[in-house]
């Protein structure tokens, strides 16, 4: 059988059963499209995943980019698949045509940046990065720059980075130090080390354009002194032709336990050499352009965990079918034949968690994308100002959620191959290495549970979460009218009602004891984010229900989408109780612990 | 700071202060040994672990074994170590004195393994197969045997593997093929390949003793069929004296995602010369015997897997202590100092989830290890029939418990130290790696629930089981008369309760639908767990309580075990009504689905 990295069925039953994306051809951003373009990009994107992203991803890990005292070496695999994206035209699918952009929903480029992620990650990191910093570029930075800098990224010629991170700050942006020095032609020197700086070195593209995070001599304390920077790899002359280098040197290339195809840096700017950075927007108001990107950015890595997660699942059912150990518990004659191992309970219910996890944070992904797009294109001020508060409520879980339990959907792959799956003769091993950055990077997962609880459930009197309470509302009430969803619907409403409360306690008790009504917002999060996945299964079991399957296995595929929906109600929403149960006790045994007892020093 | 691989004051209090076992020197067996001896082997594999192990571990890690076309290349250090290691006389600690060991109960040597673990588990690995197969002959071997095999092995001349899975047949012993002819001389002619031969081919020692499976023609089928056979590397003269090369061939090596310093290797037997076998104690009993060693093999496993994730956790406090990074809710002055991050609360969410799984499974381990001291110096044989009970019922968890949940310590070992968690420049990824292998080797975690659910709480009726609940019921009354501990007893309470309910709704379901009742074996396993770890926990708490400790640092150590209780009652504990819950229901989602509906093949 030929290996699957994705599954185009259920990319296209999110897209049109679910969805119903082809609707957004309806407002004007979006005209130039119908199902027919989105069709052509998604088979175009599923050719080069399958022909050119999927077959160099194991030797991207085994030989991982390596400095030859000149540059970067990085197998040409990934620059010949890289070359593919951009001559088909997928770096610029998103973006507005006056920048030379297809002008395509997110949800559908997302949908087809799926594909590439299950194929291979750390390849399709560059991509990635580059459209984030284009976008930044495009959101915040002056008609030139845009001209100067975004249109050669849009054009795929360069790529970009995101340089927030530095050596002693990490989560902790307001103790960066790099600083930007003005000058009178203008520009500004920068100085200072940038950490983790993923495609920050190499030679895929002709130039590289950095992100930069830098304060201004004399701006405020803190995160309010952070100003936001262009600084290039090689400068620009007026005519958009490269100059000479610019003054980034590769300070170091850190090495990981997995993504080890996406070069990760260290960078020195201006050490050795003058360093020319160019404001983006206005001074000191970098982190804020930074936040306004952050949404997109931390929806790609949640989408990025589903597909590492994914893939490892399509690899171990496809294990499970072929491959054949031991018999049944009420046959156990041992010279009947072994049967194949999903057969056995144990094999299916590693299976079905994985199913329930993965196509559960696919929908999720994708739903936030098309809320993006919902918000680019809303003309109604308060449908746009609810699309926003569902937008900022579902972020964190959104980038959170995948992180966690699609690799958690990992390590069962592992266990369903077994000895094999702890090789490196199979995938499933470097998925669940690669899966493992995804709770750390762009907001660790502590960072997205106090980012809900401390602020989006709180937000406006809590109106992000009345906004997603409503919606959740309209599923429960489609399911109470479906055979077999009822009782389903009922054990959302339950949990919904249950969150709402523990929602309030906690935010009741902020005003007496703040540290310990934020202590535990980590299991608040995961426990929110099961009871969001649920209401994402019930949606897709409403449609499922709703579906007339014209063939065996449309049948099978409809029948997959209920249990996996009735799995995750019985098996994982009653984790949300013993959680609510937690966190409305406010315990605080981690918070009154003398460090000394953790153990002798 | 030193880094810390393992916590030796914890060892000595589990050792002293919880099972005290000093005792043990009043029962014949081990009555040439006092606390003094046990103090010199700790203290002389302390000083081997810290000084000969740790420090090669990250390099055999980075260098893994390879075959250089002639034999298999291991970096000088791992020889150097078990050198230093055999010459101290550790392998033979544990074996009887006639054997040329030091007759020291098994608590004491699995407490020196577990610091050898902690600091070089791929090290550790080759002593600890060598003890296995040694144990082996010594329990079923002929007086010759002994002699000739053994005897080097207890030396530390020779080392040892145990032979089971094959390409084809890894959890299904019943289908191995590995055949052994009988042959006039009274030798087997072995012919056959197996896999996944943890130390099966190296230059480390003299010779290697290979325990192998095998069916001798015209046996029954199935598992009846299979005997036992020492298998050697190099045949072995009548005087004890090397002969030539057996038929026992490499046939590859395996490369796997962590363990990488112990070679794992296919063996083929016979194929291109001859490979003599010896057959060890009655045929057709290879099956029984190897039971018969097993409960030891898998607390070894468990043990393995505790002490992986007590070196994560131990490293990821280091860097908590030293790492310095944002500030207090309540104080966000950009100019304030930033914080060690052991001040979040989030962090110290996962230190103490960390502390509360790695020091419960110790506990657990070494508790094991002390019954199996019991078991073999008990004379009562009604005391004796007990401690067989429980050494029956808790192997399994012993064994799978710590492969789930330290490997979720060293999950959070890496989150804590964030993106330098991820790179290989600090040991947490590496130890997050090694882990992953133990919920697979020596019966994977489904085998363990089946073993559990399906043989060891049914039997005797139930008295197993019973013999549990007496145990956990003596902490419980204990318990209930401590201050503080009282409403944790009556957690525990309510926790056996429930668990003795759902056995025997489990027990009643196997009458009408086997496959039903079975099907969650795992989640049946998890949760029994929980509830065994919570009966440890409040076992060393009452210990703690009672303590009067004499220094700060004294009183901060018993003070952390209290916290850790309280915090595994409160977070951990409660998932177990969830599981029971779920597992009462009978679900049958799994068993019911169309296989084709897990996605198109």
């Amino acid at each position: 059988m030929t290996p699957q990295y994705f599954n185009r069925r259920d990319i296209d039953f999110l897209l049109y059963e679910l969805l119903n994306v082809d609707k957004l051809c309806a407002r004007p951003r979006y005209a130039a499209h119908d199902r027919g373009t989105f069709e052509a990009i998604l088979n175009t994107t599923e050719a080069l995943a399958v022909d050119l992203f999927a077959p160099h991803a194991a030797k991207s890990d085994a030989h991982e980019p390596h400095f030859n005292g000149q540059s970067v070496d990085i197998i040409p695999e990934v620059k010949t698949a890289l070359k593919a994206y951009v001559d088909a035209g997928l770096m610029g699918a998103a973006f507005d045509e006056d920048m030379g952009g297809l002008q395509l929903p997110m949800t559908v480029t997302q949908a087809a940046n799926a594909m590439l992620y299950g194929a291979n990650v750390g390849t399709a990191a560059y991509p990635l990065l580059t459209m984030g910093a284009a976008n930044l570029i495009g959101a915040v930075g002056s008609p030139e720059q845009k001209q100067k800098f975004m249109r050669p990224m849009v054009a795929g010629r360069w790529f970009g980075t995101m340089c927030l991170s530095e050596p002693q700050a990490g989560s902790s942006l307001a103790d960066i130090t790099t600083k930007a020095t003005p000058t009178e032609a203008g520009h500004y020197l920068i100085t200072g080390t940038k950490m983790w700086i993923s495609c920050g070195d190499h030679e895929l593209s002709e130039n590289i354009v950095h992100m930069v995070l830098a304060k201004i001599p004399g701006g405020g304390p803190g995160v309010k002194g952070i100003s936001l920077f262009i600084v290039p790899k090689r400068r620009v002359n007026g005519d958009g032709s490269l100059g000479p280098r610019n003054g980034v040197a590769l300070a170091g290339l850190n090495h990981k336990m997995g993504y080890r195809g996406t070069v990760n840096t260290l960078l020195n700017f201006g050490e050795s050499s003058e360093c020319h950075g160019y404001l983006v927007g206005q001074p000191h108001q970098g982190l804020a352009y930074m936040f306004h990107m952050m949404n997109e950015a931390r929806i790609g890595v949640g989408l990025g965990a589903t597909m590492l997660g994914y893939a490892g699942y399509l690899a171990s059912l496809q294990y499970a079918r072929e491959r054949r150990q031991g018999r049944h518990a009420d046959n156990k004659a041992p010279d009947s034949p072994q049967v194949p191992i999903i057969e056995h309970a144990d094999i299916r219910r590693l299976l079905l968690t994985q199913k329930a996890y993965v196509e559960g944070a696919l929908s999720l992904s994708l739903y936030c994308a098309f809320l993006v797009d919902q918000q680019r294109t809303e003309t109604d001020a308060a449908r746009r100002d609810a699309i926003n508060l569902l937008l900022e409520i579902l972020t964190p879980v959104a980038k959170a959620w995948p992180s966690e339990f699609c690799l958690e959907a990992n390590k069962h792959a592992i266990q369903v191959l077994g000895g094999y799956g702890y090789t490196r003769d199979f995938p499933v091993e470097r998925l669940y290495r690669d899966n493992r950055l995804n709770a750390i990077h762009e907001g660790t997962h502590g960072i997205q549970g106090l980012d809900l609880l401390g602020r989006k459930v709180a937000m406006n009197n809590g109106a992000a979460l009345k906004a997603l309470a409503a919606e959740m509302q309209a599923a429960i009430q489609a399911a109470r009218k479906v055979d077999g969803l009822a009782p389903l619907a009922a054990l959302l409403e339950q949990a919904l009602g249950r969150t709402g409360e523990v929602t309030i306690a906690l935010q009741m008790a902020r005003k007496d004891k703040p540290r310990a009504a934020l202590a535990y917002a980590t299991v608040y999060l995961d426990m929110f984010g099961h009871v969001v996945l649920a209401w994402m299964w019930l949606r897709q079991a409403l449609v499922a229900s709703a579906a007339k399957p014209a063939s065996p296995a449309e049948k099978a595929f409809y029948g997959g989408k209920l249990s996996a929906c009735k799995f995750f109600f019985h098996a994982e929403l009653p984790k949300t109780a013993m959680q609510a149960a937690f966190l409305k006790s406010l315990d605080t045994t981690t918070l009154d612990m003398d460090a000394a007892g953790f153990a002798p020093e």
